[in-house]
C-alpha cells in the first residue's frame, strides 16, 4: 500500500521554493536550536524549521500515542526508540497540518509564530546521539579503484569482499553536522622509500562521499536481525563525509584497520530523511555474483536511485562540481549490511549511525574521493578559478548535496558541507 | 606528595577478608542494583557494597562540591566528568568515613542499614555508560607470537608496531558486565584450501586477557591530549575479556580490521579501580627502542605491576588456571595509548573505553589467550578434570581476576567471569 505522504498531488500552504529538497513529501527530521536558545527536535517544508515540540505541546499530535516530552529533547534517540509505526503517525500527522486544504494551523497566526521558523533563525545540531558508528565498504567500483592503486591490478578485489558487506567500526566522539570546520589531523607518516616515520600535518586529506543510516533498537544481544525485516530499524538517511587522511592510513591500518586516519572527524547532514520519504525511489540493486550465503539474500528492490554531488570551494572563491555519483551504485544494501552486522548477535541500538563507504559510479567522473578522482594526485583536477587540488587545502569548503527525483517530486537531503581549517597549533605557555 | 588514601597502615572498621581485593586502600566505584531495585553509584569495602547515592543524601558528603544526584544515576558518566579533583576528594571522604578510628557511621546503626549491602544483595552493572571503546595491541609479546603464526616468524612485528601503539574502533553496544552469559557467535568462514565460504557457529571462539581503561572529558574536537598530561583524564581500570572468534577474524580482517569476530561480546569487571589507588604499584614499562616519536615520549613509571590470571571452568566442574600474566609486560603504555589517540584531535569522552589488547607476556604460560596457548590449537590445554580444550566451549565459564600486591596491601578488580552459551536458535514460525 502506498504511504499516503508520498502522493505526488500532494501541495502545503507553505512556500517551497522550486528544486528545494524539502516539499511536503519530504518530512524529514533534525535537532535545532531555535532564536530563543531552546533545543528542539523538528521538521522542514521549503525554507521553514517546524518545531516539533511546539506542536505537540500545542495539542497537534493528540491523537497519537507520544510521551509529552518526546519533541523536547537534544536527540531524536527516543523518538527513534518509538518504532516505525509511531514514525509514520507522526509524519501523516504532519503532512495533514500542512496540507493546502487545512486550516487549523494555516489561519491560526498565533500558533505559526510559535512552531514556524526561517532557516535564518535556527542552528540545527547533530540529529542523533550516535551510540556506535559502523563504516561499511560496499561499493564494488571504489573497492576495485582501491585495490588497483595499491595492491594487483589484475586482482582488485580482495577475497572476501564479494561473500561479506565489509565493515569496520568507527569513532563516534568524533561526527559533527554539517557547518562545524574541522582541522587537518597531524599524524605519523612513512615518506616513499624511508623506514622511519615521521611526524606532521596529513599532506593528503581527502573527502570520502558517502550516505549513512540512522537504525532504531533493533535486537537484544546474541539475536541477529534476518535481512528481510531490516529496514523496518531503519529509521532514516543522511549524506555523510567520511574525512580520510591518506597518508596515515597507509602507515597505520595493517593489521587493524584505518584509526587516526579517519576519526580525527566525520561530518553528516543534519536532516535524516525517512525510508518511508525514499520508498518512490526504490531500484534494484546491482546484481550480485555469486549469489551471497543464504544470511544475506533479500527479494525485491532494496537500493535507492538518490542522485549526490560534491564541490570543492576555495576560501573566498566558488564552488566546483568535482563529482556526481549515485547511490544505486552500492552492491551491498543497507538490508544486507544490517543483517550481517548482527548475524553475530551484535547489538544495534536507536542512534547507531552505519556508512555506505565511499560511492563511486563506474566512470571517473562518478568516483567519490579525491583518491580515486586524482587517482593518487596523478591527475590533479582543476578547480573553477584556475587552482588545482590533488587533495583538499587549508580552508576549501567541501559540500556534499543529494536528492532523489520522480514524477516532478524532488526529495532531498540538503547538504553536508564543512570547511577544513588547518592543523591545530599548541598555544605557547 | 603520596595520596593519603593509600597510606598501608590504614585500618577500617569494616570486616576485611584475607587476601580481599577491596580493603579500604582500594576504594573503586560501580553501578549496582540494589534489594529495593533502586540503581545507585557505589563503592566497596571488603564484601560490603556501599550506597554513594545514599551517603550523600545522609549529608556525609556535604563539605564537597557535588550536585545532589551525582550518585543517583546508573552510570558513572556525570561523576567521572566532575574531574579527577573530585575524584580524590569523594576518595578521601569515603577513606575517612570508613577509617577503624571514625565513629560517625561506624556508631550509627540506622544510617549503616540504609549504606551497607552486603554482595548478595546488589547486582553489579555496567559502570559507564560506554560512547567509544577503542582497542589496542601493545603487549610486543602477543604481536610477535600472532605475527609468527599467521606471518613471518622472522619479521612477526610488522613495519608500523615499534612505531605506533596500533589500535582499531571496537564495539561499545556489545560490552557487558561480568556475569552476563555470552553466546558462541554464527558468520562466515573460509575452511582451509577452499574458495568458497561456509556458513555456520564459529569454531574458534577464544577469550583475550586485557584490561582497559575508562576516561573522562579530555579535549575538545581537534586538540591533542599532550603525552605527560594523559594520566589526569584517565578515571580508571578494569579487567577486559575481549572475546573473539579466530575462524571469522581469519576470513573478514583484510583490510579494514576485525569487526563480526569481535563484537558479538565483550566483557568487563564492574569495579573500576581508580588510578589513584594503583598509585603504589608503578613501574618502569619495558625500554621502547627505536625511540618513539616525540610525542610519544613520556617520563617516569607509567607502567602498573599488576598480576592476571585467567581460568576456565567447564560446566558443573572445577576451575583450572590456563595462564598467569601481568599489566607490567605492556608495551606501549596507557599514557602513550591516549596520547596517540587523540594526536589528530579526536575527541575523548568521559566513559569511553580503552583496551590494552591482549596480555601476554615472555613465556608461553604467560599468554593471553587460546591462540597463543594452544599455538593455533597444535597444542591442546588439559584441564583438571581432563578434559582438553583448544578454544572455549559450549557451556565453559571464562575468569579473569587480577591485583596488585606490596606493602602487605592487596589492590585487586574483583573479576570478569562468563560463561559461553550455544548458538542462538532463532524460533521456528
Amino acid at each position: 500500500m502506498p504511504l499516503k505522504t508520498n502522493n505526488p498531488e500532494k501541495k502545503t500552504w507553505l512556500p517551497v521554493p522550486i528544486n528545494s529538497d524539502f516539499p511536503i513529501q519530504n518530512i524529514p527530521f533534525g535537532v535545532f536550536l531555535t532564536r530563543d536558545d531552546i533545543i528542539t527536535i523538528g521538521s522542514r517544508i521549503g525554507d521553514y524549521a517546524i518545531d516539533l515540540g511546539a506542536l505537540h505541546q500545542l495539542g497537534y499530535f493528540k491523537d497519537i500515542p507520544l510521551t509529552d516530552d518526546i519533541f523536547l529533547q537534544d536527540t531524536l534517540n527516543d523518538f527513534i526508540s518509538d518504532g516505525k509505526k509511531t514514525w509514520r503517525l507522526v509524519r501523516n500527522r504532519i503532512s495533514e497540518i500542512f496540507d493546502i486544504n487545512n486550516n487549523e494551523l494555516k489561519n491560526n497566526e498565533e500558533h505559526k509564530n510559535i512552531v514556524l521558523f526561517t532557516m535564518e533563525e535556527i542552528e540545527m545540531q547533530l540529529p542523533v546521539q550516535i551510540g556506535d558508528y559502523t563504516d561499511f565498504y560496499s561499493s564494488k567500483e571504489h573497492a576495485t579503484n582501491v585495490g588497483k592503486m595499491f595492491r594487483d591490478p589484475a586482482n582488485a578485489l580482495l577475497p572476501n569482499w564479494l561473500h561479506i558487506p565489509v565493515g569496520y567500526h568507527g569513532r563516534s566522539s568524533s561526527i559533527v553536522p554539517s557547518g562545524t570546520a574541522v582541522r587537518r589531523p597531524m599524524g605519523q607518516t612513512l615518506p616513499a622509500g624511508e623506514e622511519q616515520p615521521i611526524f606532521g600535518p596529513s599532506k593528503l586529506v581527502d573527502f570520502e562521499l558517502e550516505m549513512a543510516f540512522i537504525t532504531t533498537d533493533a535486537n537484544v544481544l546474541g539475536e541477529p536481525i534476518p535481512v528481510e525485516e531490516a529496514e523496518n530499524y531503519i529509521f532514516g538517511m543522511v549524506l555523510f563525509n567520511d574525512w580520510s587522511a591518506r597518508d596515515i592510513q597507509k602507515w597505520e591500518y595493517v593489521p587493524l584497520g584505518p584509526f587516526l586516519a579517519k576519526n580525527f572527524a566525520s561530518s553528516i547532514s543534519p536532516w535524516i530523511v525517512t525510508l518511508d520519504a525514499l520508498e518512490p525511489f526504490r531500484v534494484a540493486s546491482p546484481e550480485q555474483t555469486p549469489t551471497p550465503l543464504p544470511y544475506l539474500q533479500q527479494t525485491g528492490k532494496k537500493g535507492f536511485d538518490i542522485n549526490l554531488e560534491v564541490s570543492i570551494m576555495p576560501e573566498g572563491g566558488k564552488a566546483t562540481t568535482v563529482t556526481r555519483s549515485n547511490f544505486k551504485y552500492m552492491y551491498w544494501t543497507m538490508a544486507q549490511q544490517l543483517a550481517h552486522h548482527t548475524i553475530n548477535g551484535c547489538k544495534v541500538n536507536s542512534g547507531d549511525m552505519m556508512g555506505s563507504g565511499t560511492i563511486s559510479g563506474p566512470t571517473p567522473d562518478t568516483y567519490g574521493s579525491m583518491l580515486e578522482l586524482t587517482w593518487r594526485g596523478e591527475k590533479p583536477l582543476t578547480l573553477e578559478d584556475g587552482s588545482t587540488r590533488k587533495f583538499i587545502e587549508d580552508y576549501d569548503t567541501v559540500t556534499i548535496t543529494g536528492y532523489c527525483k520522480k514524477d516532478n517530486v524532488r526529495i532531498g537531503f540538503g547538504e553536508v558541507s564543512t570547511k577544513l581549517l588547518p592543523v591545530f597549533q599548541q598555544k605557547k605557555k
